[in-house]
């Protein structure tokens, strides 16, 4: 059966055929059979586009002719009138419905049926002969560009002339006799391009149907497609209904209705609506059109509820059906015609954040869904849009270019090109925007004393990125679209002349990557009350614990707030790079033996320990996972002459020898080299005096009994086994010193090489955790760096080289996979070992319920991300990790 | 049975007990049982020794005892002597002999069951007071050390004080009274220190035997067992064993013999006596032994040939039983007792390269072995001794420092530590070694020019070893002994104050990684005439393709001198780096847009066809296999302001456009960046260039079909799938254009990342062949560059972290794994897809054998590798590749 007919309060069709009908269709057998008013007609499934297609796409498929004439039957009779009835002429809209929404972008033909014989029983039937020309014309401008691929401008052009001739400019003030011959030339004009409309009726609504059929294979439907990943083979169904019309006079109308607020999620009736007017007019935004609902804005005397009372509450009681019987807010096409309400479409509304989150959770406490269904209508990710400020939309900002949506955020400030001026200006009370080509060590002060941060390059896991989302600041990143000149205090816009100089005002959006010029104005953060509600089910529901990252206090109780489980990474290295430590950690790399470089040790003690009380105590009684010290040695080594010679003095000790020193540390791949717990197993003190000042810490909170001692960059299970004697015996000795009792502390590595996931068995016996770290991995399985692949990895993903960039999206099958075998491995060799997930990947949804799935137990992401994380490690719960 | 006796040509024990005998007791149990004289004894099992150390150490197992006085009956029996018997007294050496060689490690007592009682008896069997005296006073000494722990200088003090006061120098010069005397003072010394030797001879077997089982656990022998990987818990089996004396006259001799020469494999009897001695007089060197045979050296007068053809005779038949039986080089031990031979030990002889290749191909050809034993005889990772020259190891060379060995040969030259003056002084005449720090593009000209390189940084697989291997230059890098300042030009060593400045002369042995001081004499190649027939038998035998690494057409007739099926792999860097190349590279990849690049491609493509012409010419018609461009672009950036501008103006291009755009390809990580085909698909042009010039060098030597295509560091399938395309469309387009048949050719990716191997299935669809890259592949899978490594991987090695370097020794649980399960992948999805295996590994043999098992088709590695890849693979064929 190819031909499905509705209308009279049945239907052929139901809503599971969306596959055949296309989601208008199925939507209105639906309504129709829920005797919700909606004007009859059939609709012709996927099946026949599929096979005209196949066949061509030439002529309608032969065996459909027959249920074509049924349908037609079944329309006649439902209507009273008849297709090409010179008296009381059936006039049909024909639209196309795929079973996925791709709004606008395929045909419909409106008012078919309608001949020059039938013109006067048109008009006759109460609309005039205007109504009747107008519709004709309408009809005629359709048929000719969709059906016979004639160029719109052909028509267009006859029109603007006869506008012109009569001095009027719209063709409402068209006087009636020059319409006649705006019609007369239409038809002139379609026959001598061998393209009239056909005046057998059955013809033209054939010809209709094959139109919208065509409008299917057109290059932007097919653009359109690939982009959204919809399959070339679906189809349009296509939907011929009875004409309704919306501008037969005052008491007409046609509007949109949205069952529940689409911005608020206000449970109440909204829309718009515009009187005497067809459809488009609505939408086309040329109109003044007018409120549903007297809450809905100023005009509140115009409102529908206001001058139509009854409508408006026939339209609630209609909007009220079919909410329930979906689940789902609506989004409705009207057209009341004479007082009389139709139905032309439902479907699932497109709604914010915020009117998801309050709709989800109050239809639950309705009981019109259970708390897994609102769990499962909030997409995780949308939520960086509730809980940080965002550039406001309606502001028309103007974006001078587009970057990675780094940490999320909207700021505005002065551009400022050196990190000391950053520094200054914002001292002197300078809302500042740091921008540069990519930062450094040099720049952890600037990154703090900045409201953004905007580099041309390195991606979401570079350091202005990992700095950035660390401390809450707005940032960009990997902006090739501008050229930083740093000495000379400007960018340049790549494709364009535009300059931004040193001081001009920019603003940022760190949820979309988009560089603005310009203050713009930004809607505050403010999550709805029910958002809470919706978080405790989630909490409630999901299996994995979310932690946050947090390298310090701040950050910890930012992740609480957040409702983080712990702090399931604190990374160690701005303990060693802020303000004057850097000097001492470069004089402990450089120094001449390991006495000289515990005499260095000692002095950082003290602030490392301070750092790690505040941060026990932002946590409480949770989880606290500190990640010892992983830089590569590279970093710490300054590269002036004048700084080395500030260390040589430092340390008492000759130029050459620290020098020919720095050059030994020197690396061409430091990210491959000498880092991790290579250095703390080579330079020994250096995670002593972390674990020390560590210990102490925890005696001076009054104990922890959930501290995490995490191992960077380990590759096999002796450098666990030989930090793990040292960091005990640290723990014994503080213990003893302090005259408490033994300090409990879990060891476990960062498994963040593929030899680190392949040795996994050997290693779990070494560990009492496993914390997999997916940037590194990455990074090693793919041996490609995230901040050296701008050139090629933007590319790659424009081109469909890979599907996506690695370092945003977790590449299950090959990344995963290591993770997968590992976790396997780790718990045959120790049951019931925890594992964790830590890395830009563990704070998206799509990883988070990945995780779930293959048995991780934990993930700890940047406290911003934790909500997130959250739902979606509830949504794996429900669906098993499976998507949705 | 703990206790086995032997001798009068049968014995209990056979040579497959050896685990219970020991090597020594098991050889002299066979020797007995075929007949060859030894004199009759019995051997305490390891068992015993095991349950003596179980029990503490202290005493004997008590169930012992009647098997020793078993044992002992035996041994009176077949000699008639009694032990204690004062007139005909029995004396016995007790010796260890574990079922491994630990030569030196353990002790030996002889002359046991001597007592005051028995000396004239001893005396008047024909040796007289003397010897039994001089006996007596040897007992006492061993005894007392190795049963009673006294420390030797308590006897030895005794003893010099009485040559003293005798006036003279050697024991044999003393007069028989105050010999008499030394006897006495030792009884004394021993009694007051409690440590007497017993006189009741059967306690002092005991003792000496308790004693024997002791040294097992000596400091030194578990030191010398942990380093050899030998097990603490074997034991030592001892032997008890009647003396014969090579000391009792002119008639009387002991020494050392070996089936063949051990040196040079000549298939004759050979070794060295000294008459009237007993057994370690041979061995220490004191003496002034005399040669076997008169073949064996100079004083052929006093060979024993010459002086008792008779018992040379029967040495020789000896020696040819025992060789025949064993079917083995042995390495005897004799002694001569008044004429009569006996044989006191045989074991494998331990035998140079040479002797190696020449007694097993021999041995095989005398139907003593097959062809298969032949093979496994020669260790394949020897036979680069056979192959290179190397430093006369009779030169006692002054060893200043010690490095990896990179690149084999022996060469000596001037030290220059600037690579303009090496081409210079090279230019000039003078033989060259080049002294850097570590080496780069920039000395590739002074690599060339000189023969010999030296680094203080830098593995076996950074530039210089690379390139030195590349171009057959023998090669030390890693010195890090050494301190090089290039500026002054001199180096010095790390722990000491030695100084070397340029143009001293210097010798590097590039096969021990030796650097000397001053010129040394060479032992240069020259592989025995049996060489070829192993190659020949390993060819036959293997399942492998062997092919050699050649960057150009002198390593490609080099790789087939070795033997080489093809060239597996021509990397072809060097093609853009050399002389004014590189010029034109930069200008490539800075031009502004693809019309400029087009334009410095036109200048490359001759002289790259010529290259390839060359190589396809050398490599007749066997596999060819070129690898396009794997340099990340970073690397040909000029840094210096000078270069930059040179290339602006060659490119007449504005200065500062060429430094932003030099400055977006610079890489923090250069290796994990743009590089591989990750150029190739974002600069097309430059595989463009590379594959025409080849198509067109294929054209120019009439046809190849065995061309392989190699796109380095592949991760995804679509990079091969898109190059594949611009490759064949290249071929298609060459072929047209010279009116010749369609060019033949095959693709595949180098499979170096973990990321290709977990996408190997993939992968295949896009291949004809993969070759594995371990270099790069234990790089990501370590995350650990090999250069940038040697801060901690000594350490890690020296201090068993990782068993050995994964960049010299192939991980084969984890990078190898990665390997497998890509071979198993790839074959899954294109049955009997082609792979192979390049790298540092692959010239190894144990990666090699471990190719073979996993289902790896050919190995390509360094041309003088080509000989030991060939032999590994054969004894992979034979063992299947297991440890053989």
């Amino acid at each position: 059966m190819r031909v499905y007919t509705f209308g009279s309060g049945t239907a052929e069709g139901r809503l599971d055929l969306v596959e055949q009908l296309g989601g208008k269709g199925a939507g209105l057998a639906a309504m129709s059979r829920m005797g919700v008013p909606v004007p009859p007609g059939f609709t012709i499934t996927t099946d026949a586009c599929r096979a005209f297609h196949a066949d061509g796409g030439r002529s309608l498929p032969d065996g459909l002719l027959p249920e074509l004439e049924r349908g037609l039957t079944h329309l006649e009779s439902a209507t009273g009138r008849r297709l090409g009835d010179p008296n009381h002429p059936l006039l049909v809209s024909v639209r196309s419905g795929a079973a996925v929404s791709m709004p606008g972008m395929m045909d419909t033909v409106l008012d078919v049926g309608l001949t020059r014989a039938s013109l006067d029983g048109l008009a006759a039937m109460g609309a005039g002969r205007r109504f009747a020309l107008d519709s004709y014309r309408r009809l005629m401008e359709m048929y000719a560009e969709i059906v016979h691929g004639l160029d719109p401008s052909t028509l267009i052009g006859l029109r603007d002339d006869i506008l012109e001739l009569a001095r009027v400019t719209e063709l409402a003030a068209l006087p009636l006799e020059y319409l006649e011959g705006l019609c007369a030339a239409y038809e002139k004009a379609m026959a001598e391009a061998d393209a009239p409309l056909p005046e057998a009726p059955r013809a033209q609504l054939f010809g209709a149907i094959e139109g919208v059929f065509r409008s299917w294979n057109t290059r932007r439907a097919i653009n359109h497609r690939r982009a959204a990943g919809i399959p070339d083979d679906l189809g349009t169904a296509v939907t011929v209904q009875a004409m309704v019309f919306g501008n037969l006079g005052p008491d007409s109308a046609t509007g949109v209705a949205f069952t529940r607020h689409p911005t608020t999620g206000e449970p109440r009736l909204s829309g718009e609506y515009l009187p005497d007017a067809q459809g488009e007019d609505v939408v086309g935004g040329a109109h003044h059109v007018r409120p549903l609902a007297r809450a809905d804005g100023l005009n509140t005397d115009e409102s529908l509820e206001a001058t139509a009372p009854a409508v408006f509450a026939e339209l609630q009681s209609i909007a009220q059906v079919l909410e329930g019987h979906f689940r789902e807010v609506q989004d409705l096409e009207f057209t009341i015609e004479g007082g009389r309400v139709w139905m032309l479409q439902t479907r699932p509304a497109n709604r914010s954040v915020r009117a998801a989150v309050r709709a989800a959770v109050e239809m639950a406490r309705e009981g019109m869904i259970d708390r897994d269904e609102a769990l499962r209508r909030v997409d995780p990710e949308s939520l960086t849009r509730l809980l940080h400020p965002s550039v406001d939309a309606h502001a028309r900002p103007r974006v001078l270019a587009r970057g990675l949506p780094a940490s999320p955020g909207a700021v505005s400030g002065i551009a400022v090109f050196d990190p000391d001026t950053a520094v200054e200006r914002a001292g002197a009370g300078d809302r500042v925007i740091l921008v540069r080509v990519e930062t450094s060590t040099e720049d952890m002060d600037a990154i703090r004393a900045a409201v953004g941060v905007l580099t041309s390059r390195g991606g979401l896991t570079s350091h202005a990125a990992l700095v950035a989302r660390g401390l809450g600041r707005c940032c960009v990143t990997g902006c090739a679209d501008i050229v930083v000149d740093e000495r000379r205090g400007r960018f340049r816009i790549r494709r364009g002349s535009q300059v931004v100089e040193a001081g001009d005002v920019l603003t940022l959006d760190g949820s979309t990557g988009e560089v603005i010029l310009g203050e713009v104005a930004t809607t505050p953060a403010d999550p709805p009350e029910t958002f809470g509600a919706l978080m405790e089910w989630a909490d409630a529901r999901r299996r994995l614990d979310v932690r946050s990252n947090a390298d310090d206090a701040a950050a910890a109780q930012q992740g609480v707030q957040h409702g983080a489980n712990g702090v399931g990474l604190c990374c160690t290295e701005h303990m060693f790079l802020e303000d004057d430590r850097l000097m001492l950690v470069r004089s402990l790399v450089l120094a001449p033996d390991a006495k000289a470089r515990r005499r260095e040790v000692e002095s950082i003690l003290p602030r490392q320990r301070r750092d790690f009380r505040a941060l026990l105590e932002a946590s409480a009684d949770q989880p606290v996972g500190v990640r010892l010290l992983d830089l590569p040695l590279h970093d710490f080594m300054p590269t002036e002459r004048a700084e080395l010679r500030e260390v040589a003095d430092w340390l008492e000790t000759p130029f050459d020898q620290v020098v020919t020193r720095a050059q030994r540390l020197r690396a061409n791949n430091p990210d491959l080299g000498h880092r991790g717990c290579r250095v703390g197993l080579t330079f020994p003190e250096l995670y002593e005096v972390q674990v020390r000042a560590l210990f102490e810490a925890v005696v001076d909170v009054g104990g922890h009994d959930q501290l995490q001692v995490i191992i960077p960059m380990v590759t096999c299970a002796e450098e666990l086994t030989r930090l793990h004697r040292r960091i005990a015996h640290m723990a014994r000795r503080v213990a003893r010193e302090r005259a408490v009792d033994p300090i409990p502390f879990a060891l476990g590595p960062m498994v963040e090489s593929p030899r680190a996931c392949l040795a996994a068995g050997e290693l779990a016996k070494a560990a009492d955790f496993f914390l997999f770290g997916t940037n590194d991995l990455t990074m090693t399985t793919y041996g490609m760096h995230r901040d050296d692949s701008g050139r090629f990895l933007p590319f790659y993903v424009d081109n469909d080289v890979l599907p996506a960039d690695p370092f945003v999206r977790l590449d299950q099958g090959t990344v995963g996979r290591l993770v997968e075998w590992a976790v396997a491995a780790g718990r045959a060799a120790r049951p019931g070992l925890p594992c964790g997930l830590s890395g830009a990947h563990a704070g998206t949804a799509d990883a988070v319920e990945w995780a779930h799935r293959v048995g991780i137990d934990y993930v700890t992401c940047a406290p911003h991300r934790v909500p997130i994380a959250r739902l979606a490690a509830a949504r794996a719960a429900i669906t098993g990790g499976e998507d949705a």
